[in-house]
């Protein structure tokens, strides 16, 4: 399809949204319109697709056989942090979000990774997918443990633009290398009959309290995902305390996988991995009552470092348009060590105002 | 509206079902329609509504207060099994479920549980609603403690033919006893002034691993419920095996209603908490894996005791009829004790083929 017709059949189907960052206007297509996707970006005459989506397995030696077959595959970290697409439009490189907006947090931060005008320069045809993970960062709780503050970059994907699939891993590998771009860790090559190492791989993942791996065949062209025991068990503890707005099966589908895998891998559920569990179900929402009963709302609050105030003044537009549940307030702004800090808090205005009413004693039919 | 035009418009909406009793054929309407809400029984010339819903409180002090201000209310026991409304059509006495379907093994049993002949002989311008619990009952796993086999009935509204409200407790209570019909259990007649009585009994029946109270106002038109802490968490239990074909949110607001059940009494979760809800989401699950592993099949049996064999033959054919996702096996029939034993099963053809698929490797997108 050219893009006037993209961009008019997704006008007609009400899923086309509009965006600015700087001189750059873009399009977004906010749900699925067959191979156009949700989050799939148009600016000018470039078209990004969305980022594909990625198949899940809940058992690693059947799924590794039924995917991979004899075939090799490359195993590497799947990294608890959310996803960006990275490329250059008209002389701007920008982070482009999983929805697919230009996230002004994450476009500004990008020098602080790698030299992506460097990059772009010599490769113009590229996008670059990764994760931006860490303690401070706007859309997600939850990071890996070796992070420690602030956000940190991890490409695991190159498209070439107009490619549905990534190029593949060893070029990848180089690539990145060549331009000294952080790529996430890779366990190495196996094939399904190595079993025993690979699951040896995931049970030093679960100890070490990493999200998983995602495994890749050798042209790139076959992706599945794994997670290990324990990230489910902090995704469960993480988001207890929301858990009057949350879907339902975010909690259930992580208990199957919790399942799974402890029946694969023959570990039996002993007193503290019941303890752990039941934790994660009820502390998070026993927090939410108190801070509820204390500060009458249910909020989390965000920090982040800009090194320009200009992203800061474009993110704080952006949040104040991205959600109609959720109520975005300024704590902060202030200057430290060279960055811009603008500290801000979500107030859930479903799960506040489902407190509330519960709380005076409100009925419900369920 | 007239009979033939309620026919008519759930007919138009394509909600209207038939079914047949040996000689009573019926209609029930499968959704809400206007007034006329999802088991809506229909039968010659009379109309026997759904029964209504019942408003959920999930605080005590702040609900009796919100709903009954000064004025009494009858605290009575919600037993936990399954609901049917009880009248006469022709010559017969009947069960009808919540559905709208005459159920043929609650009707066969209504002789063992009180003479309802006479009642309605005396009395056939009411129905009788109430709740069938036990462990040998065909729909409803859980059952109250203090029932040791078989199914027993308590009888909790009688409402006039074509009234929405029931009749007064008091009124209710003088009936039921005149014609030594089983009822729920009562445990007095409060004000909201006298939380502190009420919170003992709720904490008392929590004790006891009673599902909860109905409250209801002296003329029977205010009613609300609220459900023990221990009893969400059987609740969990119970359900825990079938995890991924139940809707997420029967666990999510399970722990809801056990978090501020635990706030509003004080209790803190302690180590033995943690564990019983932790088991509460596993153990099911891993449970329905080992029984996967060796039956290739996800299913619950029942076993129920009939007095008549036409009613276990109506019944047979009415299983076959009430799910795609269900399907339904004979077990064994037998007499024993003057009674006939049907043992069947029923296998979940959604949880079945997940689990087939997930064991052999396959992959979701979710």
């Amino acid at each position: 399809m050219v893009i006037s017709e993209i961009l008019k059949k997704a006008l007609e189907k009400g899923i086309l949204s509009e965006g600015d960052y700087f001189d750059i206007h873009y399009y977004r297509i906010s749900d699925d319109m067959g191979k156009y996707k949700r989050g799939t970006f148009i600016s000018g005459d470039t078209v990004i697709f969305s980022y594909p989506s990625i198949m899940r397995i809940m058992r690693l030696r059947e799924g590794l056989k039924t995917h991979f077959k004899a075939s090799p595959f490359y195993i590497e970290e799947k990294v608890d942090g959310y996803n960006v697409r990275i490329t250059k439009i008209k002389d701007r490189v920008v982070a482009i979000t999983r929805g697919g907006f230009i996230c002004p947090f994450s476009t500004d931060r990008l020098s602080d990774f790698a030299d992506f005008n460097k990059f772009f320069a010599e490769n113009p045809g590229y996008v670059i997918a990764g994760e931006i993970a860490g303690p401070e960062n706007p859309y997600i709780e939850v990071y890996p443990p070796y992070i420690k503050e602030d956000v940190k970059f991890f490409a695991f994907d190159v498209f070439r633009k107009g490619a549905r699939s990534p190029i593949p891993p060893e070029e990848r590998y180089e690539l990145l290398s060549k331009y000294e771009i952080p790529g996430v860790r890779q366990f190495g090559k196996f094939t399904s009959s190595e079993y025993e190492k690979v699951r040896s791989v995931i049970l030093k993942l679960n100890r070490e309290g990493i999200e998983g791996v995602v495994i890749k065949s050798v042209d790139g062209r076959r992706v599945v995902k794994y997670t290990t025991i324990n990230i489910n068990i902090s995704d469960i503890n993480a988001d207890s305390w929301l858990i009057l707005e949350m879907p339902g099966n975010f909690y259930t589908s992580r208990i199957a996988r919790i399942g799974f895998a402890m029946d694969e891998f023959g570990i039996n559920p002993d007193d503290d991995f019941y303890k752990r569990l039941g934790r994660a179900f009820i502390d998070g929402f026993l927090k939410s009552i108190s801070k509820f009963k204390k500060y009458g709302r249910l909020s989390y609050t965000y920090r982040l470092r800009f090194n320009d105030d200009r992203n800061l003044a474009l993110f704080l537009e952006h949040m104040r348009t991205v959600s109609e549940s959720i109520k975005f307030r300024i704590i902060r702004i202030f200057r430290e060590n060279g960055k811009h800090i603008l500290e801000f808090e979500k107030i859930f205005l479903e799960s506040t105002s489902k407190f509330s009413e519960v709380l005076q004693g409100g009925g419900v039919y369920d």
